[in-house]
């Protein structure tokens, strides 16, 4: 099977509006916090969650190696969904916006480098997550418990993720 | 005048669980994850908040040194409040319960080890967050909004926080 390239584009928040925010530490909206000990970058994203709210962490048990072949996407219908790596690492997503359907040219890759989160909006259509690098952690806030939250669309033509290229 | 030493404890989940939980990736019900490439370590937190919830970013201007004086906990009264390390870095909090007003005899400090965060409970009593490093990042998810959600209480006699001893 001759599998499209996928190629990842550098995270910016323009870029990445129609899936959800980028969460990161950026001149933008920096208040002054406890007697100017600290800056805040204050509501970088909001929740959107319908039910109890958790904070979990994920832990990548293996590396994942790039190209990767992705041939399905998840979206979850109760809520928004935040990662945000616990050290510095990159790491590498892909996604397509919220619909009732995933539209193969509308799929973008996008690497994100250390430093940032996201926030995918609620309904926006993803590849679960991979790390690049073993025992890499997440912070993850999300909807709690175990009703059905989780929708899956195979792709009739799967897709090969390359390598992220240099940061602009 | 003449200050009470407040010497911090070590951090556990057990010490902690009047005043909120510990977030951290423990072997505690570990769930396998996306084709196993990953472990979650799963709804260590959740949120209790009235409103809507936003994720922020704070960094510091400045190390807090100790010796430190504390005179004054805050608390918020429309939710929790999450404060995860975006790096590896200790920090130390203090802490009384959730009541019409503090408790001396029930103030307690916590030393938190690099790789772990904290969640206080709606009206759990804090001091102001302090680092002890210069640029820390932490995660925050609390409550967004301008609305009036914090409440000070002086203390009558100021207490003089001690460096964190070595963990457990």
């Amino acid at each position: 099977m001759n599998e499209s390239i996928l190629q990842p584009l550098p995270i910016t928040a323009e870029r990445f509006a129609p899936f959800g925010e980028v969460i990161e530490s950026s001149n933008a909206r920096k208040l002054s916090m406890n007697d100017a000990r600290f800056d805040r970058f204050d509501d970088l994203a909001r929740t959107d969650i319908d039910g109890p709210i958790s904070i979990s962490i994920v832990r990548s048990r293996t590396a994942t190696s790039l190209p990767y072949r992705v041939d399905m996407l998840e979206r979850h219908p109760l809520g928004s969904q935040v990662f945000v790596p616990l050290t510095r690492f990159e790491f590498v997503v892909v996604v397509a916006p919220p619909a009732e359907s995933v539209e193969a040219d509308e799929i973008r890759a996008f690497s994100v480098p250390a430093g940032r989160g996201i926030n995918y909006h609620r309904g926006t259509w993803h590849m679960p997550l991979i790390a690049l690098g073993e025992a890499q952690e997440f912070l993850v806030i999300d909807r709690a418990g175990d009703e059905q939250n989780c929708e899956e669309f195979f792709l009739e033509n799967p897709l090969m993720l390359q390598g992220p290229v240099a940061h602009e």
